[in-house]
């Protein structure tokens, strides 16, 4: 699992950084990708990575910000020109759809896959066999949600010492054993896997907000997440406009991050007022707060492993 | 006068063309720019020119597909973040309004400034004391519209060996000649200035056409233009591919340009399939039915000089 800003500006693009967009790449686990938000030239960007437009099949839409959503309707249109035959679900506020539909239809475009919207609300939004995505409502002037991504247990690992003990030597019954719960051994015993196989672990939690203040009632909503994405508007000394302007500061993101207790915390959203070269002040104020934290950059790609999840990661 | 192509490209961006954007510099006659048509990510172009988009205060749409239009929300969103104040008019298909009226509105975009629109029709959309802007509907499967920019004549040269022939010697009374009728030299001797002033010059003609099919019909509007910008999205031999699609050949732009006499010709909107190294081939196909031809790449800046004119430019 990989998450990869397209951009990670906020308001317009500069030079340094685009519009918001996220991708997680979900190919391993699912053969896909999610994108969240679609700011202006997102599509552009994703020139720039090995990111086939195709395999994006869900996109969530944070809220109806310039910055956040015009690059929609030119992605949907190129994703066809690319031979995209797979249907997209776009999760959004309430407006998106006519939005997408408005933009599709005066422009004649034709697609060559079907859209399928959800407009939110509150709760949970998605679930497959791997996944659950719930959403929630933040604090910013105009409807912003921020999403949380729940993989489910992960199967436990073999347990190759115990195997070996037993005499189950390494060959083709070991994958058998970790998909079954009965399996007939070369020499023709049958046994029971379960004591073969560890406990079940935890999957990763990834909680990304859309743009939003600050406020207590956001923490329970990110609690053990393995990964918090949180805008950064504003440094340190801006807290005046951050609330004026319903952002939040590095060091605010950096609060929740360690009042929710997550094991990584990511900042982005970053106001074109900062110079490059103050990037790494801004991510100096928020790990004066919670060490682990990056700050993201256009095109920048972060693994995320298994073994950074947190005891315990599920929401409630 | 300069032209500048943000964007060269067709259908979808690549690495190495934008979709459509061109910027008429009109800063020395009337203190603007006026840009033709806003495919996504036009804004970002104008991050690698000198141009302020304050100054962009006029908007040509030559055609509704998505590769012409998408780049108008984020343009006119960040417009009014750079402090822009001054009215904007949109002149384009019936449906641009209602595309960009949709857009700012779900967006939640607050405008510093004035949007007015002109929906088209064909014959003279706007003329002031420099400038008459004609446009034309061309062969594009929906409602595609060439443009045509006449800048009116420009007053006459200053006879300068004249004057000094009558002893009328260099200083400030040469600027009042050049402003006014009659004048009062330094002598005291009231003078007509006229013959002192060469016959006004012919203005320059742009033509700027939106994407279409080769037409006869396209001649007359074209007529003895300064420069011709026409689309060549296809090769010489893709005139089946040209025509299924309604678009140009190179030889087609090129024919085009010949049969209405034009000066030069720009052709851009090249097709994504075509990689950078072929762009000389397109070219020399054009040239070899009409010499003066360039093709446009992404943030070319072409002058257009006065004495470019051709000699019979008026559309008459």
């Amino acid at each position: 699992m990989n998450v990869t800003f397209l951009g990670t500006g906020a308001g317009m693009p500069s030079k340094n950084r685009n519009v918001t967009s996220i991708l997680l790449d979900l190919r391993q686990e699912l053969n896909e990708f999610w994108m969240f938000d679609c700011g202006e030239a997102s599509q552009h960007q994703i020139l720039h990575t090995t990111v086939s437009p195709r395999k994006i099949n869900k996109i969530f839409i944070t809220h109806l910000h310039g910055d956040h959503i015009f690059g929609l309707p030119g992605f949907l249109s190129s994703r066809a020109f690319q031979a995209g035959r797979e249907p997209v679900f776009i999760y959004g506020p309430k407006g998106i759809r006519e939005f997408v539909e408005t933009s599709l239809e005066i422009s004649g475009t034709r697609l060559s896959y079907s859209i399928y919207f959800k407009e939110l609300e509150e709760g949970l939004i998605f679930e497959d066999s791997k996944f659950k995505v719930y959403c929630k409502k933040l604090d910013h002037g105009i409807t912003s949600y921020g999403f949380r991504m729940e993989e489910k247990d992960l199967p436990g690992r073999l347990l190759v010492d115990r195997l070996k003990k037993d005499n189950i030597l390494p060959g083709p019954v070991y994958q058998q054993i970790k998909e079954n719960d009965f399996v007939t051994l070369p020499s023709g015993e049958e046994i029971d896997t379960s004591p073969y196989i560890d406990k079940p672990r935890k999957g990763r939690v990834i909680v990304l907000f859309g743009d939003t203040r600050y406020n207590e009632e956001h923490i329970a909503f990110a609690q053990n997440a393995t990964l918090l994405i949180h805008e950064a508007t504003f440094s340190k000394e801006q807290g005046q406009l951050a609330r004026d302007y319903f952002h939040s500061t590095t060091i605010q993101a950096a609060h929740l991050a360690k009042e929710a207790r997550v094991k990584r915390l990511i900042i982005t959203h970053i106001s074109a007022r900062f110079h490059k070269s103050e990037s790494n002040q801004l991510l100096q104020e928020a790990q004066s707060v919670f060490t682990n934290t990056q700050i993201a950059n256009d095109l920048d790609e972060f693994l995320i492993k298994t073994t950074e999840v947190h005891q315990g990661n599920q929401k409630d």
